[in-house]
């Protein structure tokens, strides 16, 4: 069994890097993918295409052309990994969330306790939630099990 | 020309009236639908169907209790209204945006300016962003000319 | 709110008649559907189309002719109430359940807590669990709530 | 040709095995996927995300675990073998069958005579009923006939 | 219980009727459907639109014109039956069956037993084999019984 | 029979009028839809969410509030008539004609015969072409044929 | 680029080896898929899984696993050439070509003039009509140029 | 990551090879598609299947035997490239536009800012415009990005 599952969520901390070492320790066959995390360059992702002088608009053009990517992937998936991190508000990662829920593609939450009963919605339309990245790899062993 | 509009999100400020009253004092035929906006009647949706110990199964089986209305809403609208207010997360309204944009169904934004760099994804995905319900009215207000 | 609600399951005892009464009681606008209930008549569904000798065709033509029926029924359907009773296997009740579950249409289940471990895959997949016609009903209340 | 069968229910007999070892016998090129078998570890599958007191939320965790598998299978899968045994309710079976018609992928009903009766509707919705694993893998030399 | 039912194929004989009428006399609640069964007017359906010379262009002008009609009822039909009578090669009736089941609207083939072979394909997609008119009828008796 | 029929395309002509007069003179029960054909109206249709100094952003939001409407009518419509004038680009039209393809939703193209090579791809889609708004009113009145 | 084409329809003449040498010869990147075309075989496919009195029965089951088959082929196919012969009805040929037309599968057909009439509402969905296995290998070549 | 690109419109400038050689430059891994852009080739695809005399059925069976590969190549896209030249009316260009949109396939607009006006409603579906083959070129850089 081989899987494409897409990480969706915060960039500040390694969690896609220790999810990634972690399906790679073990030997799955998995394709991950993800947005650009590189957050200076996710914002200038429009600027080639014109210099806009309002921030709504440089925003604007560079959240299309970063869709481009990640809709393509999260269409692609066969399950995504949806994080919510301690800070910002990662309304994206919702928002990807619900993409996945009217897709019918499957989802893991992974984000600590304090933040279950805002995220229930997101939790409850999930296939588990997870508070470490070692979940996850153990979900993800277990499910492409022989 | 008659819509069926949903209502996401914010439920502590008088965001659905304003855009009902609106729509009344225009005369247009709009079906207006929305979650449980009682708060705590929301939280405690799935009571009924036994006592949990654990918040996290009560959050659970009261969110999918409220899914089994807000999802059959939210398919049959042709037009969802998505409100992000001054306080908490609202990872729901995002959910509910991201469920839109998979199934091709058109949103309005409606949020302050100072959120429009994280919301960025939501509001590329959506066919305007206002800030005000009357600028929403009035935007219902052309759709449904005649 | 109306909804359009599909009763799949059990045929022997009167939880049918119990939920579309409390529905009633509480003035909900609900139309419910249901396969014929009538056991023989439904046995006998294609007798009409030529009598078969071979008991396996008999239920063959029989059960496509049901199927013309519950299928459109359940297709139409915003909601499916699956019961399972005490006695047989209603093999036909799961399928149903993993019809609704893979076109996305939200189903509760209705069953003793005694079934609960054999029937945990339909379960995973139901928005809600019952074990009492009340709770189905209480449930059909909150949910078209105003 | 080559084929992508998915092989659901009944885990206490060697009917895997043997459409399997039938399928190689006869060099036909068909990728088998399947549920974990272990039942044990099946039923532990949501473990590893926290341990549960009550018995109806553990089994809850462990079968939304085991669905991101299952249902990622059952969508990938071009046919799929419903087998019903002598023992146990296999209400799991007749759900993949349901979600089977729903999707419009067909499959085998593999079970012995003296159930047919309760399970005519899965039958009717199947392309073949078969009551032998060696009618299974002439039904599939068949199909993939050069 | 209301239906949409279509009837695809012969135009020479009057089983439209016969079925029409029976439905009336026992009340049930249907609107059916057809092409034009005119057979002149059907065949100049295009000609308004300017002459064709060439007998090929006049028929597929014209069968695009009748097209508009029955893809349009079709698609909204909950029922099909598809009538094959003695003469003619009616490969429009086997193509309308076709296209509902790959949509996946039931449908039921009302011919005589001299052609069950070579209509066998068809046959094993529908929901029900009718010889007589009668049959029909109450097929959709038993379908919307209350 | 009953249909609703979204007009797309030149708004410099009369065309619209004339089908609905001649649809309203021959009883025919047909809704028509359309964008808004004030040219000055819509060019200012998101005017009201604030102004923009770059006109491509002013002409970018203004064709999305439009968009809500156009492609809400666009889904809902049975039938497109697709009409393409002297003047102008109208590359609207001829982007709802791929919307309609894609869709499956048949239409009628209505133009002068001299531009017929520049449009043989959306008339090759099409299921009909007229050169006058009588064709298409003829066109509608054979269709809905009693 | 590649193709995935259906042939589907008669089996008397050696109208699928022309095309498939006419392929070869032309370097063409296509993988060809059909029905069983072994008459005999077709007809008993269904016999392993026990034997059937009733020619109806027999022929239901055997027209049921073919379908596994061709059902599964008429999906993955890019294009189906669809033959219409000399002899024998081929309802099942104008079935597959109303399969494709539903799913929105283009598809040529073949067939001589002398039957366009009959054809007119299968050749009018069609993306091209010929007569000789020449002139569909040089479509074939044409369409996959370089 | 690896794409696949659809390149639609303007058939007389050197648009196509720039962007291709551009993204074998940069190391990118894109299958690009497209028309067959020999303009002559393109008129006469459909002669092989028997002269026309009358000019818009020659464009008909052209156009359509463009639209078996065009068709294909575009449902199969992940991204597409749509052309807007000086010269021409390029209508097939903004059915291929519409066509993307209707199936949720990302598209580029790559046009001059002069004509930005007409085609505001291609521009607002669209997730980017660009006015160089440099800026097309750099966005399939950044998308693609590891």
């Amino acid at each position: 069994m081989s899987l494409n599952v897409y990480l969706s969520g915060e960039i500040h901390t390694a969690w896609r890097e220790e999810i990634i070492a972690g399906a790679q320790a073990n030997g799955l066959d998995i394709q991950f993918t993800s947005a650009v995390t590189d957050h200076d360059a996710s914002d200038a992702a429009g600027d080639h295409l014109g210099v806009e002088t309002d921030s709504f608009w440089r925003d604007h053009k560079s959240a299309k052309v970063n869709a481009i990517r990640t809709k393509t992937m999260l269409e692609q998936a066969d399950l995504a990994i949806i994080r919510f991190g301690e800070k910002y508000k990662q309304w994206n990662a919702a928002f990807d969330a619900g993409y996945c829920a009217a897709m019918g593609t499957p989802y893991i939450t992974l984000h600590a306790e304090d933040i279950t009963h805002p995220l229930k919605e997101v939790d409850a339309a999930a296939m588990a939630w997870a508070t470490t990245t070692t979940q996850v790899v153990d979900t993800l062993k277990y499910v492409m099990k022989k």
